[in-house]
């Protein structure tokens, strides 16, 4: 594919070597240079690229986006993952909706407690070509018997499904086009019906410096259904803005209660400290979010 | 200038906008989108530009290279300057190298307890700038007595200095070029020298991600000449790496020990939770610095 003269979109040839050129933002575009193009596949939603770079490693790329890379994907996967879990004392059956590079289904599968993970993701192709190219961050996501990967839309989904989940992971992609729906309040209504009387979720919840509204928004519209509502927040070095939030809505446990000898010893970057330090927020947020 | 057609080097007009273009690492290019440049001038040792961005506001330029943001470089200059103020029970004396853009100094300012505030910059002409274009940062350090800047060489003042300083704050750039010194271990012992028995530094380590072989080196430097050396992180969302670290050696005060009522209120990042938090290290840094 590398010898290729015929690139595909979002991708350029300078002086003899590809880049991948992510040009969705109005401000600010980034050249990423590629060693190779590993997966190259239209899919009814979107152009699915998998590719090897220099700096970040493989990489997820949808319609020319870095999604996710094996350098740092990580530290967003096990912070929207293990968080939850924890703070369940007896969870058994999670959801998660998107996360098509099965990163946070792979973190889930490291807790023997869990016995039934559904994964609801939209789009096939992205599946399918992480869990074959894209190990650094799937794992062995496709051997698990407890995960199944469920391609169909994720609002639908929660729609059918009644006081059934202990935990919901919403791993959605940015909150323009299909996903904007998973930031509504009539899907997290709709969420919180299909969990059990004390269950929990967690969503992306954008940057709280480039993105504060929606961070915001998110967090009225869950605060109308679920009595707890907690911001916490992590950095993603490769992610534009750096650092990242994430809410937890509940209907009844606390995070300050959770049991941090639950968490999992097998972690690149979450740990009990930073469990804990991830719920403290800087003056900034504080403000911003209305919590002084 | 804006209007101008000859743009200065670094710069490029595309589709009729005027376009920063950050091309000093290898394998990642950046494409700021500028407002308007609002300084333009060559010093003896770089091109210093101030710039309006549409996406990070004001910011500080040096050969091409993006050095600090008003939308966040604040996050930097607190963790860097309130983390050692707060650590040592009572400063008065404090050396700050390098800074150039003053928002170290600025920070510092808000001590009222500080006496002496000598600021070692190499480049005068940034110091210039900042003072009068990159006021979101620089605040109005120009105005505050008790700061001295003095534009010489960090290595040679520190040198001249016997049981002088409290604090001392390194605040280089990165280790190419001019900055490599001031990561040598010759340099610390100097340091060390110039701190009066009871003193503490903290100098910036670089990306834990990125540069973790410079952080490894930083803190074995250090602990031929300090007893006692902890590294902190942060995150900082527009630079290269998202997570930075920093680097405290102290002669005697240990930050377990800190008075976190000193902490002044005035800042928009830290607080008392992100100081103790920021000691909290993730799982793959406490295994790359052997701290398991």
């Amino acid at each position: 594919m590398a010898g290729s003269k015929e690139l595909p979109k979002y991708f350029e040839m300078i002086d003899e070597q590809i880049w991948l050129v992510e040009d969705d933002r109005q401000n600010l575009k980034l050249y990423y240079r590629v060693k190779e193009i590993l997966a190259n596949r239209q899919s009814p939603f979107q152009q699915v690229n998998i590719i090897d770079t220099y700096d970040f490693g493989r990489c997820l790329v949808l319609d020319g986006v870095m999604q996710t890379t094996e350098l740092d994907g990580y530290i967003y996967n096990e912070m929207i993952s293990h968080v939850p879990v924890v703070c369940h004392p007896n969870p058994k059956k999670v959801l998660v909706i998107g996360g098509g590079d099965c990163g946070v289904v792979n973190e889930l599968a490291k807790y023997a407690e869990l016995e039934q993970i559904d994964m609801v993701e939209i789009d096939r192709v992205v599946v399918e070509e992480c869990l074959d190219k894209l190990t650094g961050i799937a794992g062995k996501a496709a051997e698990d018997k407890r995960i199944n990967f469920l391609f169909e839309d994720g609002v639908k989904h929660v729609q059918n499904k009644k006081d059934f989940y202990d935990i919901a992971i919403v791993d959605s992609s940015d909150p323009i086009g299909p996903a904007v729906e998973l930031f509504s309040e009539e899907f997290y209504f709709n969420l919180k019906n299909a969990l059990k009387k004390d269950g929990l979720m967690v969503c992306q919840s954008q940057s709280p410096i480039f993105n504060k509204d929606i961070l915001k928004k998110t967090r009225e519209n869950l605060k109308k259904h679920f009595p707890l509502v907690i911001t916490y927040k992590t950095v993603v070095p490769s992610y534009p803005g750096g650092m990242w939030s994430f809410t937890l809505a509940s209907l009844k446990y606390h995070p300050a209660e959770a049991n941090y000898r639950r968490l999992s010893s097998d972690t690149k970057f979450i740990n009990r400290d930073i469990f804990q330090s991830s719920m403290h927020l800087p003056n900034f947020m504080i403000k911003d979010l209305g919590l002084d």
